[in-house]
């Protein structure tokens, strides 16, 4: 399998001015035809650190792919310094000279000698077509054999290069069969450790498929990898894994390849032709705004009430002034009656409700910052209340509160359609 | 000045699974003090290729920063990679072991003993504490001197610790003197080409400082960059420019560094004891989210309705079933009576409505995807409506339909105060 390093040039990147989506965009165009990326860099518009750069991957590598650099500015140097690092001269390649000239006449603007640099190409070879742009890109070849590929930094020229003329190349010189297949296991409501615990000694003892898990604050994913020349054989080869896996964290698996907490709770709530309604409290809107990402939500999602104001809670939810001065407005007592309160006023199957401590004012001993409640309240009469205490600043209380309230969600809908 | 480069871990950014968004900031963070990046790269969850790459960094530059790999899986090596190329052993680091044996306390699970591995850092280094997980990063010194900084690749809990950890430790360490300072003027409800057309002349002419135009949906920031030795200097170069820009932008700019549209709604409404209300059909939440996401909010924000369905909008709002039969629910009748429900139900100064298709689906010739109305419900009688016809997919329209409620809100609110 062919191993490859990707190079960026541009001093914006250094700064942070620009982020860099190319270099994961050519990663993934890579790894679908089965080249290796083994590390990435970004160099700035310095000629000798370009070089520099060049030279340390071809040394542990079969090639560079770059991006950025090969427009017509004194700026742009990329083209130069693969010239220094693989010691070669330059030569004009006439059809992008020609391109360029019928470019500048049809805007009837005037060519600049630094435009006509930018058809000369290293010597020897190979152009890279640019149908949406004036800089070619192109393939150089080091006299070991290795290569450098360069593309323009531009996004909307680089991405049809590399789609019809640099994986064409790469896929002929390589003959690469194995590509990387991946499924994608996720979960709610298990923490990482947790996971890792659970799933330990598959992680250990499998190098193909490979195993990773990635947490996303309430949510984890886990990902099973597998280098294979053909889908059928990366199937057969996943399959039994993935069935292990899920096995082991049952219960708390929503979905899998890009499936989102809120889209399982749709699809749960479709299946049984039931709507949902929010109350929410500290989360101020978020659940909503989740549940309403969904194409095609309003099927299942009525609405909701964001109850900052205690007033609101009484007015729009109907919730005991009473209850929340005995019980306070974090409490069991009232996460219930928001969610009954939206269930009833707002006549759906089922609605969920937070009331919690955002921070970062407003903690007390008893009831301190992070501190959130959540309650289902069901038609069916199977209500149920949950706390949880969640670290961090005002806006990571209000995420993970809102992912925990999908994931709860989707745990009663799920438990349900299992007992029935 | 000091020279580093940075080190982002991960195989799925090798495989472009996950966007780099880390190195980008970081990069912007240490320009902002003056610390040079000359080079940034990624490498997988590879021990031997991440110390390599370390040692490299340190052949060249006074340190490495890098992100990633700090995790308790054994995919995480990050700590191991630094301590074979700098040779060195581990040592327990008590406070982050603690920390952690209450989190796990708090939220009753058991610890692992991969959490205990978190706990400990090369020997020597400088810990820098992680209040929003449970990896602490640190500094770990060469015996050249040079040092190697380590944080977590999870973007919430790396960004606090760079700000309050590590910058104070680089800005000890390098005293940087030519700092770039930075002023960022906030616009909402400009296009990126009308605040161009409106300062082209200023672009050009300024050098240091120096102008760059930032768009973001119906938003747009310009950015002043000073590069100067002290505050005050830069402070000299830049506030002339400021006011210039200001002036250019009248009516449209809502503060500046850092400053968001919620809070500039907030602080008006605080100016003038008000209190606001929302009434969401499209937008589902967003504009409550928002306003939530300030703290303190729940001085001027009371609450909100998410009347996704017809239903709840005559239920929860009071909006005539006939009105929407007639007018339709996206219409500027029906906005102003969600507006006028809102506002009433819900006791507050005023209100805003959103309704429109946010698709993919449910657009006609009449009504297409995309379009939104909006509606102010005020007290003192100040109502108003508008409708946008936004482009994008539905999470586009969404985002921008958002932006677009709280730029009409800030700029009702605003007016007032010119007014008055």
């Amino acid at each position: 399998m062919a191993s490859v390093e990707l190079i960026a040039v541009g001093t914006e990147l250094l700064l942070g001015q620009l982020l860099d989506t190319n270099t994961a965009f050519v990663a993934r165009e890579l790894a679908e035809i089965g080249i290796d990326v083994r590390g990435t860099h970004a160099v700035g518009d310095n000629r000798e650190r370009i070089a520099e750069t060049i030279l340390g991957v071809l040394e542990r590598r079969d090639g560079a792919i770059m991006t950025g650099g090969l427009g017509p500015t004194v700026d742009d140097v990329t083209k130069e310094a693969v010239c220094d690092a693989l010691d070669l001269g330059v030569e004009l390649y006439e059809p992008a000279l020609l391109q360029m000239q019928r470019f500048f006449a049809r805007l009837g603007r005037e060519m600049r000698p630094n435009n006509r640099k930018q058809a000369e190409l290293p010597a020897g070879s190979l152009p890279l077509d640019n149908p949406n742009g004036t800089a070619p890109g192109f393939v150089a070849f080091g006299r070991t054999g290795k290569f450098v590929a360069c593309m323009p930094g531009v996004p909307r020229e680089m991405k049809p290069m590399l789609a019809e003329k640099l994986v064409p190349f790469l896929i002929e010189r390589f003959a690469p069969r194995d590509a990387i297949y991946t499924r994608v296991i996720h979960t709610i409501g298990l923490g990482e450790s947790e996971i890792d615990h659970r799933i330990d000694d598959l992680f250990r003892s499998s190098e193909n498929p490979k195993i990773a898990v990635l947490a996303h604050d309430a949510r984890a994913d886990v990902k099973i990898m597998a280098k294979s020349e053909s889908t059928a054989h990366a199937e057969a080869a996943i399959a039994p894994l993935q069935r292990e896996i899920e096995q082991r964290l049952a219960g708390f698996v929503y979905g899998i390849d890009g499936a989102t907490p809120e889209g399982a709770v749709h699809a749960l709530l479709r299946a049984r032709g039931w709507t949902v309604a929010t109350a929410e409290s500290c989360t101020g809107g978020r659940i909503a705004a989740a549940l309403t990402s969904e194409p095609g939500s309003s099927a299942t999602f009525a609405g909701g009430v964001v109850a900052y104001d205690n007033d609101v809670k009484t007015r729009a939810l109907g919730v005991d002034i009473a209850l929340i001065e005995h019980e306070g407005a974090v409490s069991e007592a009232v996460a219930l009656a928001m969610a009954r309160g939206a269930r009833e006023r707002l006549r759906t199957s089922l609605a969920i409700s937070t009331t919690g401590v955002a921070g970062p004012s407003g903690g007390t001993p008893e009831k301190p910052v992070g501190l959130v409640w959540f309650a289902i309240d069901a038609a069916d009469g199977r209500s149920c209340a949950a706390h949880v205490h969640f670290r961090g600043d005002r806006a990571a209380v209000q995420a993970r509160a809102t992912t925990y309230a999908l994931g709860m969600l989707w745990r009663h809908l799920s438990r349900d359609s299992l007992s029935s």
